[in-house]
């Protein structure tokens, strides 16, 4: 955006969500309880959005007449789409970047993402992802032993020892999201969205996984080596933290809460397709915890109700990049519906890529994605003058 | 929609918005408090018509691969139009009739709906709209005298007689409201929307009104004739009661409370372009008003920002139908937007004649406009099931 403003003349606003950052309608109260949290929804956010632009547009000077385009990534990227849906009126257009709009309810196999994951993994080096499909039977085994929590947590570098089989599955836990956090940030270049991290960091990584066929504690050392390259690229970190997987926290509260009402997102594997441990989906287990959590129930048809699903083809001048890289790909539009919904595919891009900066190392791939898009923009907004201009 | 049903081989449901009938969230508390009507919005009632579908579409046997359609008439009418374009994905169009989705902020000039029902009196009688005009002066003046009031009272047969100015002005506003009504009903057989009326009602009540020219007690002598054309054409009717206006209610409060806060339609007359006394709208006594009977203030921009105002042209297959007697088509849709967003204008038609029963003594305007619907609706179920092919 910052890169492509100033060729297309564009004023630049980022809107902070409602419940997101500073943006909190009742202050420190706003996560509370549920009677708070009642007015975090997705619909209401792309409200905000509409009534920003309008008075944004009513008293900024030169701002009246001018097209205006939504951008996003993730999340963020799904709003942008489902904002042009909703609010053509509004947006002449929306780049959608990395947005899995359908990672919801069966539109999608809820396996798609985790197969995603040691798609990345597996390509990133030999044996990688057999490394890690056989480390969590030897965490099992290791614990299982007399002295194994303490060998764990020490040949782990662990902040806080483990001392019961919760901890264990919470360290399992806590090791697959790294994996899958890598995935996401597997940028051709230095970076630091979730974690400073070298370029390529899965292949780095992987260098320390070349050997599946390893003892147990040896396979688990390499293990903390190829966790460390996620945790302590800087060197500066002295042990692991199992309750922390970013640095800093992207909204995890009000994320856990839209989770638990709006966006339920069925993920699952089966350690075949997959070098996690099989896990099924479960809706009444998630559920029960988000009861637990925030005494509301999750409503995992509603998305598919309000946005649509697949069938979405009415609408019109979105963009949706997804990067082959990326897990979240297998829950997006990588395959143009219409003239005017159309998908970019990156083969080499992680989670929206395309929405990063202009880097030396981006690859081609990026750059022609970077390109097509400002084309489709211009036009949008070759379109919008046009239809001002009849109305003349 | 009755008559076409079975040629169209549709199922009808009638679904019933929420707050109105027996729709009552809180049961007899709904209308209680703001609190307990903050979920009465046109918003809310578009989410359950989504999920009412789909759980049609899901339960009843053979429903499940088949194209919906929306038909409303009035308020019906936008919320069938709007359904459509936030809900392309649930309906394949809508047939929105006499829907004003422009009686809103100042997209049309608040006077219009005034005019066009003055329109309806200058044409049905000779003098007919100047009788009216000059009754309202002639009505202040009576009411000034000593035993004016009294006079009124029983000239007109009220039910309970005038005591104060007060009850002057509501009987002017209770007056002019007939004439409205009147204008909305003028169907060209004998019905009973609002009242029992008889064919062409207005012609009826001008009969009674063709010399504006006669003393005040004389005027006010005609104009209770008129009313009684609208208030007892069963000659049942012992006395007038100036506080309804309808036989039955239309869900008077639902609709206060929604005009109170989204639905903010201004209205006013000068008594020049218009048959009545001159009342600016006034957006500040409005909300004092809003305030004081329901506790909330009026958002009277919300509408257009929701639902995009005259800029609704990317969207598709919406059918707006519009009676030209009917005061509420200077707020509707009567020009075609595109190729699937058309207007059909009835000139012979009242409010939503088309979706009435067939009727021996309709006009042939309205049979042409129904034909024209049945064939655009026709075409959007072709058009899906081709979709539909297209996908296998």
């Amino acid at each position: 955006m910052w890169d492509v403003a100033e060729e297309l003349k564009a004023m630049l606003v980022f809107a902070e969500h409602r419940y997101y950052g500073e943006s909190l309608p009742f202050g420190s109260n706003s996560f509370k309880d549920s009677k708070h949290l009642n007015f975090l929804t997705s619909e209401q956010a792309l409200a905000d959005f509409a009534k920003l632009i309008k008075y944004l547009k009513r008293t900024i000077p030169g701002a009246k007449n001018q097209p205006v385009i939504a951008l996003g990534g993730s999340y963020g990227g799904m709003l942008a789409a489902w904002f042009r849906m909703k609010y053509p009126h509004i947006v002449v257009g929306a780049l959608a970047s990395s947005a899995p709009i359908w990672q919801f309810e069966n539109i999608v196999p809820c396996g798609v993402f985790m197969k995603a994951v040691t798609t990345d993994f597996r390509k990133s080096g030999p044996n990688c992802s057999e490394s890690i499909h056989r480390s969590w039977d030897a965490i099992s085994r290791l614990a299982k032993k007399g002295t194994g929590l303490r060998w764990l947590s020490e040949a782990l570098h662990l902040c806080t020892p483990l001392t019961n089989s919760q901890d264990v599955q919470h360290l399992k836990d806590w090791i697959s999201e790294t994996w899958v956090n890598l995935a996401m940030v597997d940028y051709p270049y230095e970076s630091n969205f979730l974690q400073p991290l070298p370029a390529w960091p899965i292949k780095v990584v992987c260098q320390y996984l070349k050997n599946p066929s390893v003892s147990d504690s040896l396979l688990l050392q390499n293990i903390f080596q190829a966790l460390n390259v996620y945790y302590n690229y800087s060197g500066q970190v002295r042990c692991l933290n199992i309750s922390e997987t970013a640095t800093s926290s992207l909204g995890a509260q009000g994320w856990s809460y839209q989770a638990c009402t709006e966006m339920v997102m069925p993920f699952c594997s089966n350690g075949i397709d997959d070098m996690f441990e099989p896990r099924s989906w479960n809706l009444k287990d998630y559920s029960d915890e988000c009861f637990k959590l925030w005494g509301v129930r999750p409503r995992p048809s509603w998305i598919t109700t309000m946005y649509g699903g697949k069938n979405i083809s009415s609408h019109t001048n979105i963009i949706f990049s997804n990067g082959e890289l990326d897990p979240w790909s297998g829950g997006g539009v990588t395959k143009n519906i219409t003239d005017t919904l159309v998908a970019i595919v990156i083969p080499d891009g992680a989670h929206h890529l395309d929405l990063r900066a202009n880097n030396a190392f981006d690859p081609t791939s990026v750059l022609l994605a970077r390109s097509l898009e400002v084309r489709y923009m211009k036009q949008w907004i070759k379109d919008f003058y046009a239809s001002l201009g009849k109305k003349h």
